[in-house]
């Protein structure tokens, strides 16, 4: 067996966690250290990984092969994943839509001039959902597709009901409207905003002796976050919310409806169902840490996303395996 | 606008009509000529293209930069794709899953001779469906996948009914059984053999006078065909057959229920819902096309599959605009 793959994790939040144990299912990749700005001896893991302070990164240069990127895209990514492109091969899930092409600049900088690829936006959406919104456009180039979300937690949405006076806790999901997608399904391509494809619904604790009605209008009624939306409110215990909403589940769906020839219709769908949307995102990093190194020993440098990259190089299978096996 | 994309077609059954269709759908793509093993001046078409016998097509050296394959693959491409390959880029459709290998090979040593370069069994299973067992794998590398066919005509079961005394015309389609793709996306992960995943269902045009129901038994009861299925016989008249029963409908999904963490249930799917399956077929091989042409412009040769190919390569956009609209 050729030599493992040695990989670094830069932050040790949900997602961080789930690249720790995506490298324990892989066989070819091996956990060398992880990254924090917390102080590393105050952390743990069952795995007996050692921490690191972010500021001795530098000195794992030529001990790493890849710096797997766990910070959130707000403020973690723009400031890290520049800096560390500079002495590491990365690969991260910046997804900030409409600042991917001033990142990928910034990183493609970056990387250049380290000798160095980083693979930026991956994960699942941008990332799996990205590449069949592009597959299914090339193939069907008359057509109109169809991104929906869920069901799944939304952090900004929970924020914002547990803003709400008299909400003790809350959790709130995005759900994709079943009618609308059995719609497109069967052929129709309605014109449909986020709002239309999608409902809200709100499970809440209620402080107790709080007026549930006031509540429930104070939350359907909010501008911007529900009052557009089919919004429903839930009361349930602290014991339920602790039991049931502690997950972080996800998924969603992305469908194209096109048409070839004189009016044939082709549908075409990739969806996902996750129990965990932050282990998922990692384990789709781990594949992709795997296709940078890769491509790296091949000599490649500069930023590059999910679109630039043959899937082959995501397996450990040879490429004579996987045409035997996988074709 | 850079210069068009230079297209051929070999073989002008349903899949090089398809493709026929398809380029018209494609701005940056022309077809310069059809090769068939026919008398060329026996054949039109509606687009005003040109048709050539394909032993003219070595004259075409330099006017085309790719071939697209439409012969079938039990005879036709195990012949023409390494000829072709020598003086042209080709993609082709090649579906034999067990000579893959084989044919790689072969492909392989002529685009080598030839310096040119050629995509090998494109389209959607193999073709799409691999991509997406490829990808599924890589990321959950603990999990089981599955894949489901249809509903959709399959060609040799279809004539396996018209051999039955008695019948007049048949189509047998392949349905996959719902309840099973249920479990799946449920979470379950049975163990399955093709035969627990799909129905036959089969719709019969019945010789006048002849007994149906020794024609169901005969047909419910044929080895290796139908009886080890869950094989369903309507009888229905020859009008019903050719308003109902003339297109060429197919699909199906590919499936990974996998675990990452400690067991989190995490689920993959990709599937198509296809009016034409030739169309279809015809769609992908043109996007691929495409890449082929640009790969080949950017010096590589040889055989190449799906696995290979980055897939911004498939799409007429920029890298740049697929960034900003798409990821």
């Amino acid at each position: 067996m050729a030599q493992k793959i040695k990989a670094g994790i830069v932050g040790y939040g949900n997602l961080g966690k789930g690249v720790e144990k995506a490298i324990a299912q892989n066989s070819d990749i091996e956990l060398v250290a992880v990254f924090t700005r917390r102080q590393p001896d105050q952390l743990q893991s069952a795995s007996g990984v050692r921490f690191e302070h972010i500021s001795a990164a530098e000195q794992y240069k030529g001990k790493i092969d890849v710096m797997i990127l766990c910070g959130g895209s707000a403020t973690d990514l723009p400031e890290q994943t520049p800096v560390i492109a500079k002495t590491f091969n990365t690969v991260d899930s910046f997804d900030t839509h409409a600042k991917i092409p001033e990142f990928f600049e910034t990183v493609n900088a970056a990387a250049k001039q380290g000798g160095t690829l980083s693979v930026i936006s991956t994960g699942w959406d941008p990332g799996l959902f990205s590449l069949n919104r592009l597959l299914a456009e090339a193939i069907l180039p008359q057509g109109k597709d169809y991104t929906f979300w869920g069901k799944g937690v939304s952090q900004g949405h929970s924020d914002a009901i547990r803003r709400v006076p008299g909400v003790k806790a809350g959790v709130q999901y995005t759900v994709p409207v079943q009618s609308v997608i059995d719609r497109i399904r069967n052929g129709e391509t309605p014109d449909l905003t986020t709002r239309d494809k999608h409902l809200r619904e709100c499970f809440v604790v209620a402080e107790e002796g709080a007026d549930k009605e006031q509540i429930r209008q104070a939350i359907v009624s909010m501008p911007n976050y529900f009052s557009d939306y089919d919004t429903t409110v839930h009361f349930i215990s602290e014991a339920e919310l602790k039991a049931d909403h502690q997950g972080m589940p996800h998924g969603g769906f992305v469908i194209r409806s096109g048409i070839t020839g004189e009016g044939t219709k082709q549908i075409v769908e990739f969806g996902l169902k996750l129990e965990s949307n932050p282990e998922f995102t990692a384990s789709v990093l781990v594949a992709y840490a795997r296709a940078v190194v890769r491509l790296s020993s091949e000599g490649q440098t500069g930023a590059k996303t999910v679109f630039d990259i043959p899937l082959g190089y995501l397996s450990p299978k040879s490429p004579e395996e996987l045409r035997r096996e996988l074709l």
